[in-house]
């Protein structure tokens, strides 16, 4: 089989969500099963000896990759969400955005203290929703061994609101 | 092993999202990576034999269950969003809720003449959205083989909405 390239199956569609902005679109990779297939494979590597307990993302799509992910690993999986969405006890988390803010979730009860996390998302950007979820599994009391991206646009420097845990990235657009 | 019962892992949560609604959370089978892959597999089942090119979900916890099928029949994904998400051109629908509506939009060119479509989701209630979704899909040109979901809730009758196409649910409150 020819190589088979990742970034072959990301497009760039320039002005969006605004003018200026080139967006890194995720779904023709998902038209691929094999292309799809290869990267789920790939986040999996680093931490598949890190006895991971669970895989947090955030919508939505955090929840295209993240459970391939941890059924791979053998892992749970526990979502992230919007204010609203999560229907039992939860603890939440507001960041900033370009202009205002915004609130992520997580339900109280499904982390155990020092459960072994893994924080996955499609892209690193600006790294605040990232670093909100991080700071939701802190509280609850899970342990972060580490994060996989498929994309980190590195030029924007997320990794630094990471707090120097391990950061694994597919592709990296600088 | 023990007989593993899917709606062991799912949690009644009175009165959400508002009074005297009983909503049922999937949440607790994320948790569980045994039930989770046991769930991915039984919504496998009854299409792995229909060479499905595609499987079709909708925002946001469509994208939980949707990959993980995708994978395990070899097709592709295509995941239908709410406006302003997807970066390409898109075509779009829009369906009544309880007060109001809401719209879905679906990438245009993803979906070829004739590609063999499975639409999946967590949850059928009234089916709005999978009505929205199918009718996307088929004005882009896809064949819907059938639809599955995680819960069926029948006293919804969601399935008169979907053309008397195969609906398959793994478990059916009444």
């Amino acid at each position: 089989m020819a190589t088979l390239y990742l970034n072959d199956f990301v497009r760039d569609v320039p002005d969006f969500p605004k003018p200026g902005i080139t967006f890194k679109d995720i779904t023709p990779l998902l038209l691929s099963p094999v292309a799809f297939k290869s990267a789920i494979d790939q986040l999996v590597v680093p931490y598949q000896d890190e006895k991971i307990d669970f895989v947090v993302s955030a919508e939505a799509r955090g929840f295209i990759f993240g459970p391939p992910v941890a059924m791979a690993l053998n892992a749970g999986f526990i979502p992230l969400r919007k204010p609203g969405k999560l229907p039992g006890e939860t603890i939440e988390e507001s960041y900033k955005l370009e202009y205002g803010t915004d609130t992520l979730q997580i339900h109280k009860g499904h982390i155990k203290p020092k459960s072994r996390i893994l924080m996955l998302d499609d892209v690193l950007a600006t790294g605040g929703t990232m670093a909100a979820g991080a700071k939701l599994v802190e509280k609850v009391g899970g342990t972060i061994i580490g994060f996989s991206f498929l994309i980190e646009l590195s030029f924007l420097a997320g990794k630094t609101k990471l707090d120097g845990k391990k950061v694994h990235s597919l592709l990296n657009y600088s």
